[in-house]
């Protein structure tokens, strides 16, 4: 049986992506009065500071913003103008204030399994502005636990087993990242339910996990309750 | 009695301070050869950006950084070249990477509250570079618990307490900060014992706080074991 639900927070609960998504488009447009460098181009060599970056910065907008601005000097070799730079600093501040909508439907859904099931909401990221998002999101007292961790590996979820005092075939995760939602759960025993997002950051994509048994994959949010009843159907029968 | 000894991080567990005001006075080179402003008005200038930044950045090194970057350009008037730019990103960096170094005589004295008390560690600021501080601080197997926090008000120590299972007259807490470690928990009805740092950021010492028989100051951390010891028998006399 599922005794213990995990939903992710961005591209789950509410809208994120596109947020950076938007933020990198802008980025491009201001390299782009510099270098002439294809978009693909200029894709990969921001996404490669952000690899060479993420073992001292972690996740989030601030990060995100300091390598976009090391990105700009680097590409340019000095070019950039210190304006553009500022443009690069307010891309990043407009990340961090984005609104906080939530995705169709999630609202009803998270309601529903939690009528059935403990529900705890298990969000990757920057603490400050996680909890900022927690707190617009309007659905933190349908939680029973609110976790905010650095990093969604293996090691991060076999800890929050042990504190949600639940075993990993007890424990169901929902989410749109394979690499960080589903992967790491299913590996340690535990059961997915894999909601795609229409845009997702290539560093999660990067992932040879493959679909099988432990993971239901559903259009939207309204197809995870059933999700999470057939798991619970699944997973007593075993 | 004391049932539980709140220890914070920075400045009280390891060096920190000492790196950001490394920090400080490079950019404040880098920024003489720029603008004639006084040493301290490009302190307050940068400590304008990170007050008007702090509700979007929270606390830490990537938001310093950033808040820098800001003042940079602010300052100069976009006359700032990028390779200072730069300059000051590799600043933060710095700070992120800065080795973890326990004050003098600390771990002793945890170790000795931990043989009379339950302790926990509780630390403000960046998500990821705390959980770096501690995992190479070397005493986090002393601690029950690990806590890491946005913001240390009354309000987060208030669901702290809740989340021990502890009422404020049974609770103590160790820091440098007048304003993040001590006046909250008084506030509360708990216990402080401060220990000064050399160094504190001036967003720290701006507290109306004044020291009264809840609040203990030692000079150092050999201090600490007895300063909680008279606190637990001062609050079982009462």
């Amino acid at each position: 049986m599922i005794d213990l639900v995990g939903f992710d927070g961005d591209d789950t609960l509410w809208h994120s992506q596109e947020f950076y998504d938007r933020a990198q488009d802008e980025f491009e447009a201001i390299l782009g009065r510099y270098v002439d460098l294809a978009r693909d181009g200029l894709r990969e060599a921001l996404l490669d500071t952000e690899r060479g970056n993420i073992k001292l910065f972690g996740y989030g907008a601030k990060g995100m913003t300091l390598s976009m601005i090391e990105s700009a000097i680097e590409l340019t070799e000095g070019r950039v103008q210190a304006q553009d730079i500022h443009r690069i600093v307010r891309l990043g501040k407009d990340v961090l204030a984005h609104p906080v909508e939530l995705l169709p439907g999630i609202r009803e859904a998270v309601e529903a399994v939690a009528r059935e099931h403990r529900v705890v909401l298990i969000t990757k990221g920057d603490l400050f502005h996680q909890e900022y998002k927690v707190a617009r999101c309007g659905l933190a007292d349908v939680f029973h636990r609110i976790e905010i961790v650095s990093e969604k590996d293996p090691a991060a979820y076999a800890r929050l087993f042990r504190e949600f005092d639940v075993t990993p075939d007890r424990f169901a995760m929902v989410g749109n990242s394979l690499r960080s939602d589903i992967a790491p759960v299913v590996e340690l025993g535990g059961w997915g339910v894999y909601m795609p997002y229409h845009s997702t950051w290539s560093y999660e994509t990067d992932t040879d996990f493959a679909l099988n048994d432990r993971v239901i994959e559903v259009k939207g949010a309204e197809g995870i309750p059933a999700a999470i009843a057939r798991m619970h159907t699944l997973s007593v029968s075993m």
